[in-house]
């Protein structure tokens, strides 16, 4: 392995998504005076996310930033809750929720160590802006913000990887996918990067079934940041 | 003026790029045991950036990362002063010059300042591999780094200043141009972006002419980057 760059998965692979979006919805549910089960509400939020995708890459819809997918799901399970009358401010204010999470406890500290030997970007689903501000809000050390945004295409498409690779001036080979998702890391397999899984066992919280993964299938096997930097001698 | 967000343009503005490619083609000089004037091998490089973005605006070659142009230029430039036969490896190493230009004294310390209030992206016809190892090597605090190649555009085009504001989701006059220089102050200015001129009365060495500007043509007027933090309450 001749490692130049590495780049990373956001949603639950650098931040704790789920963990931040259910404090933002029991925040907002403070502000309404209402109550409702705000676990099971990212949850749903976040499951709508690949099927708004497939809408986009079926062409159903035309390129959407992730902000406007989040904020379609939003507004439907708003719906579903009672909740149609809220204001709008209201309603992009928690749709950027997705903005201001929080990263996992290792991620900064980890990212920091790479980034003394690699090159380090995001290659997220997010739009520029959310991880702009993401990384900004998180101190999250980027060298350059990468999205799938400038490639109009949502991850696993082949072109997000290959993109990548494009605008860092390096081979696919030389560059090494870090994320807590198999799908993810086999799509940029196929497009010919190198692959780092890291655990998240969290993402889902408590009660999420071990992932499936083949002994072999990736690169470098990782607890989380500080132990892919020692694999990677950062 | 309801600044959001800040975008700078880099060469010039950022980095003194004159100085730094000078000290580079001296020392390629010496590796060859030749002398050539390496200040005016640096202008000329320098001067044919104009025209092959030209070319590329009127579709005589297909859209180049900068990193390309500068090659094309480079390689005419080393014919014309005898020096055909050097090593592509060679060749490489110096067209990359351009990714290792030191910044003017203020930069980092004033784009430190005003990264706490804006956000701040670069805006420069550099390539996104050449900014974003300019800026790993010259610590420039950047939240992202935005680029014409993004666009499949050169500045002075509006698709630049406007591309940049939808990637960071703000309006165009919540965008301000950061330069150095009156036309692409312009450009930004037609796109419906704010403007702020830096004077670098450096940039082409000690015998440059001061520049034409209309009194109030742009929004704010700095000596540096920390006068500009001043202004900008940063």
């Amino acid at each position: 392995m001749a490692v130049r760059a590495l780049a990373f998965d956001t949603f639950g692979t650098v931040v704790d998504w789920r963990s931040s979006v259910i404090a933002e919805l029991e925040a907002f549910g403070r502000s309404l005076g209402v109550q409702r089960d705000w676990a099971a509400f990212a949850d749903d939020w976040r499951a709508g996310y690949p099927p708004a995708m497939d809408r986009v890459r079926r062409g159903e819809l035309p390129w959407t930033k992730l902000d406007g997918l989040h904020r379609m799901i939003l507004v439907d399970l708003l719906a579903e809750a009672g909740l149609e009358g809220v204001p709008d401010a209201a309603v992009d204010h928690l749709n950027r929720a997705w903005h201001r999470l929080d990263p996992w406890p290792d991620a900064a500290a980890g990212l920091t160590r790479l980034k003394a030997r690699f090159v380090i970007t995001t290659l997220s689903n997010g739009n520029v802006s959310l991880l702009t501000n993401m990384a900004k809000r998180a101190a999250l050390p980027w060298d350059c913000v990468i999205s799938a945004e400038l490639f109009g295409h949502y991850k696993p498409d082949p072109e997000v990887y290959l993109g990548c690779a494009d605008l860092l001036d390096v081979a696919p080979d030389e560059l090494m996918l870090v994320a807590a998702h198999p799908s993810d890391l086999r799509g940029a397999r196929r497009a010919g990067l190198l692959t780092a899984y890291v655990d998240r066992p969290l993402e889902y919280g408590q009660s999420r079934p071990p992932r499936k993964i083949t002994d072999g299938e990736f690169d470098v096997m990782a607890r989380d940041f500080l132990d892919l930097a020692d694999q990677l001698g950062a």
